[in-house]
């Protein structure tokens, strides 16, 4: 069964655990990372965004705009646009004049800077003035046209007015006439756009962004390579990347016969959500299979047990099977947040239980960790093993920073994060024919746009009860919950009476259809053991070691829980799991796990004669979204079994 | 003690294993890489080395030559240097009128192409005349150079015939006047010429060779830096190397105020090989305190198990303390035959056994790996993890080759190993006061130049038994053994009565002070069960690990023997390790060992909770330098201990 996602609208938050996260972004995050856009704080990294918007508007007025006046990444506008996305989804939880006053400056900045044709991007009104559409390959102008029309959506779907929307329409409208007139063998380098003209098609119903997606779809990887053949005419570089390198733009072969998820992480995932959506859309089967055979690609072969994707910092990107090591690791942030929209049309597409676990293994290890836990910093990379002294240091090592930093020169990820987390309620729940389906379970109240609503209450993800209260008039109708792949033993009842899990589960969804009426009370339980987890034997990186997790939480061992020495730590193959007590005070709130361990002793020397003396010792794990908030120290997600 | 070595033709070899490399290397290396480097064998990487001597050659003859007839690397002409090299210490061992007739052709070629000045240089004469000592950062006039003069000095000892020594003489004179006086601030970007210039200071007598190296080695890193300074204005690159990255060059500061070895690692022990020996040379405290320290920075702190040093492409350098990745390593082969060199000079300083220790350990593992046992075929690359699919192709690890190539393109390490093990008799015995030192077990036998001589028979390194004969006059003299640091239960006979090793023994050396009379016979007996080896647990990338080891021989696992699958083995800790019979049969003659193991069975996708099922195996493992020799298949040096 298809389904759609819910209205950011309607979801209202709670006050569990993703809903805390949501209102640190509100009350913090968004306010910081303005302040940083419009460059207000001092010390960390020179955005100039907004001000490139600024210089764009006052150029565009007739003011003469020095080129060199631009400064950052040739895809600045976007850190922009991604605020603004997150800042919308940010009112749709409750009004905030302040923000939606700050957020129409920022779009009186956009309209005025907005050609008279549409065209719209500061790099180019400001730096490149005439360059414009000749550098796909590079110059990211499409891939900050869709994060402006994904953020022209949700600012409409949040408020109802509609100026932002009208500003990227013109804009998309612009887009279609260049590419499917003048330049119809063109598509970006950096997909984004695609899965934004999905967002467009929906938010205004003209089929002509849906037409431009299936052409900007359809187009790419077409022999000749477009991009090889722009970089031998175009004459100018933003970074001089190699356009025979066709894998990093993921245009090696038409999208329905690559087979491996390959090259830049981010422009993947991206370009695969854009596909599933169009699948779904148009009902394209063999666009549907292709879609199916890249997430076999990345999630049976290619992800990090914390739903990292990405192997390696030589072009962010994918390398081979199983090669996934956790150090000198890549994992950026926004891969695993473009890993959760490509799951999330995935489960559009089809329910299928693989899709929300993967899903929710990024969500909660990778994306979490991704920002420190009081929102003024953020890690790009997310690796797997942190030493102090070499992470950082090495030469192989440099992107793999054991600290979070307050922002970057390149910095997608930090709004990326806000974005995601502010809409989480839209990849929690999606309405398929008379049926909720509940992919992740957070707190709060969401309208199926059924005639009826579903209000859930848990102290999820550190507990497993999961409490839902249908509201609504009688009406017979689904509830389709997912069952996760990791919960052991799990209970269902309805109003207290247990339900036949087993009867009613297909593809790791249980569908409860029943006449339900005001007041019903559904209640998940699920499995909160601390286990195992194991890799195949095929991942190099992870033979001989296991991970832990709880829940969708994977732990991790830092140095600061572990005498400051996390190397010399194994798990012994005997020894149980543990969690503790929930601790309220300990990095936000979090249940510690111990595990019966050993600790290898010094024996002196780079290398010893003989197997290493070890004592036993107990092991203690945090879950991985919370590391590296104690300063520096040593951390490990994989530890050896001995 | 200090001590010198043994010239080459003082050692003749007997039938044992190394003098069986020895003996492949004359019959079977040496022509095939005349052929290479003659461009005589087609289907591998195209040297032109001795066609650049020729085109060199006819250009100072008057004949015009275009300059982009020159083709290979900026060093080409050492590749033929240390072919040279190679080929007079095989002459030292007996006479071959073919090979040396090959070799006085090349000499002609030499002495064609050196300009009147004395300037000698294939690149600078050919390609780039009129840019001579313009970019002594990258350009390796002075590393070719140093690479002529050993091979001259090699010459010159092993014939006795002085017209080669006479052309690098004048060269070395040319490069006198240069350095001396018109650029007092230059050095090599590429050390080399410094140990060169000890060895023609040695063959000569001529005190400036030995000033000139002090020179440069004095010159090295002063401020500002020569490189820095020379790419301001020099106006060409080779590659484009960043100057800035002194430490690439070993320049960032003067060497006796370096205290890490960083950099691009041959560099980094050509250089130090350079400075211990001017330290003996000179007597120089504090030129041998900066040696002891580096010393101690690479081998306590910096080297693989097998001798290997270099843990990234990047920069084919050092990293950091304890950052030794199997997978990512370089270890490159001329690296570890670097660190040869600087043990042998750390042995001449001061007798200790851990240099001698590192050497044999460098030896026997990462130089022997580095040529098939069919001598055609060689690795440049060291890796103690390859897994096919993964090695060679994941983009961290396309350095990583899982088979040894024909030849390369920068072709460096095939004759540096050809020019190692023809001259190994000069590793295995130095000379000190009234006593030789024996460093490595070998058959053959040494002539001390103490008026005596000393024949030893051995199957080491896979038998433990080593039987001397001395040979000479009675007298009262000292014969000092190095005892391995390996071997835990070692004993020492006099003919047959069992000497106190306890009370002779000294630092790692036994010194065995008597009178001796023709035909006494010691024989030192070493301990030959495998062991296992353990890294410090500061190592990331071998925690819950262990190698084996019998007696100097590293081993590993390779697929071949294991089922096609190494990923999935692990060791027992309660098991034993068993040594099987010699199998001469097996990759030339092997001892193989079998550990008791654990195969881990696969449960099925990349991921699965619970600990691993596992089964009972028997882990096969061959020693680490015969590795690669029977097709693509996994290895692993470090297996995990569960």
């Amino acid at each position: 069964m298809q389904s759609r996602e819910v209205p950011v609208t309607a979801y209202q938050a709670g006050e569990g655990f993703l809903s805390q996260k949501q209102k640190l972004v509100r009350q913090v995050v968004l306010p910081y990372q303005y302040d940083i856009l419009n460059d207000q704080l001092p010390g960390v990294e020179k955005s100039h965004a907004l001000e490139n918007l600024r210089l764009a508007a006052r150029k565009m007025a007739g003011e003469e705009v020095p080129p060199d006046a631009f400064y950052g990444m040739v895809f600045q506008d976007s850190d922009v646009a991604k605020w603004l996305e997150a800042a919308a989804y940010a009112l749709a939880a409750g009004p905030d004049p302040e923000l939606e006053a700050r957020m129409e400056e920022v779009i009186d900045l956009l309209e005025q800077g907005q050609r008279p044709d549409g065209y719209l991007d500061s790099y180019f009104t400001v730096k490149a003035p005439g360059k414009e559409w000749t550098n796909l390959q590079e110059a990211h102008e499409l891939y900050c046209a869709g994060h402006l029309m994904e953020a022209a959506c949700a600012y409409y779907e949040a408020t109802g007015k509609d100026r932002f929307l009208k500003i990227m329409e013109k804009n998309g409208d612009c887009i279609y006439r260049h590419f499917m007139e003048a330049c119809p063998r063109g598509f970006s380098g950096h997909p984004e756009i695609e899965l934004a003209l999905m967002r467009l098609y929906r938010a205004t119903g003209n089929e002509k962004y849906k037409e431009l997606c299936a052409h900007f779809i359809d187009v790419r990887g077409q022999e000749p390579n477009y991009f090889v053949e722009e970089q031998k005419t175009r004459g100018w570089n933003v970074w001089g990347n190699d356009s025979l390198d066709t894998d990093y733009t993921q245009s090696t072969k038409p999208v329905r016969e690559q087979e491996d998820a390959v090259g830049h992480a981010v422009r993947a995932v991206y370009l695969y959500t854009g596909m599933a959506d169009l699948a779904k859309e148009s009902g394209d089967e063999s666009l549907k299979a292709a879609c199916k055979t890249l997430w076999d690609s990345i999630t049976k072969r290619r992800m990090y047990v914390t739903g990292g994707i990405g192997s390696t910092v030589i072009g962010e990107a994918f390398t081979v099977d199983y090669d996934l090591p956790n150090a000198t690791v890549y994992a950026e942030t926004c891969a695993s947040i473009g890993l959760i929209f490509f799951a999330r049309r995935m489960l559009e597409l089809e329910p299928r239980g693989e899709y929300g676990d993967v899903m929710e293994r990024a969500l909660y290890n990778t994306v979490l960790a991704g920002m420190a836990l009081d929102g003024r910093r953020f890690f790009y990379v997310n690796p797997l093993e942190v030493v102090p002294g070499i992470s950082g240091e090495a030469a192989t090592q440099r992107h793999d920073l054991p600290q979070r930093p307050q922002w970057y020169i390149c910095a997608c990820c930090p709004p990326n994060v806000a974005r995601l987390l502010t809409s989480i309620g839209s990849y929690a729940y999606t309405v398929g024919e008379n049926t909720l389906f509940a992919h992740l379970y957070l707190e709060g109240t969401v309208d199926t746009g059924l005639g009826w609503s579903l209000s859930c209450e848990t102290g999820y993800p550190h507990q497993g009860e999961v409490r839902y209260t249908y509201h609504g008039l009688e009406q017979n109708t689904t509830l389709a919950l997912r069952i996760p792949g990791w919960s052991r033993k799990t209970a269902l009842t309805v109003n207290g009476e247990p339900a036949d899990l087993a009867t009613l589960t297909k593809d790791g969804y249980a569908y409860l259809t029943r006449t339900f009426r005001e007041g019903d009370r559904i209640t998940l339980t699920l499995d909160m053991a601390p286990q195992w987890v194991t890799a195949s034997a095929k991942v190099p990186a992870a033979t001989g070691c296991a991970a832990v997790q709880r829940g969708p939480l994977v732990y991790c061992a830092e140095g600061v829980d572990n005498s400051d020495d996390v190397l010399g730590l194994s798990f012994r193959r005997d020894g149980a799991l543990k969690a503790e007590a929930f601790d309220p005070a300990l990095l936000g709130g979090v249940t510690p796990i111990t595990a019966q361990g050993w600790r290898q002793k010094d024996a002196g020397g780079l290398y010893a004669y003989g197997l290493p003396q070890r004592e036993e010792t107990e092991v203690r794990l945090i879950p991985y979204y919370a590391w590296a908030n104690r300063g520096l120290t040593q951390m490990r997600v994989w530890l050896p079994v001995g």
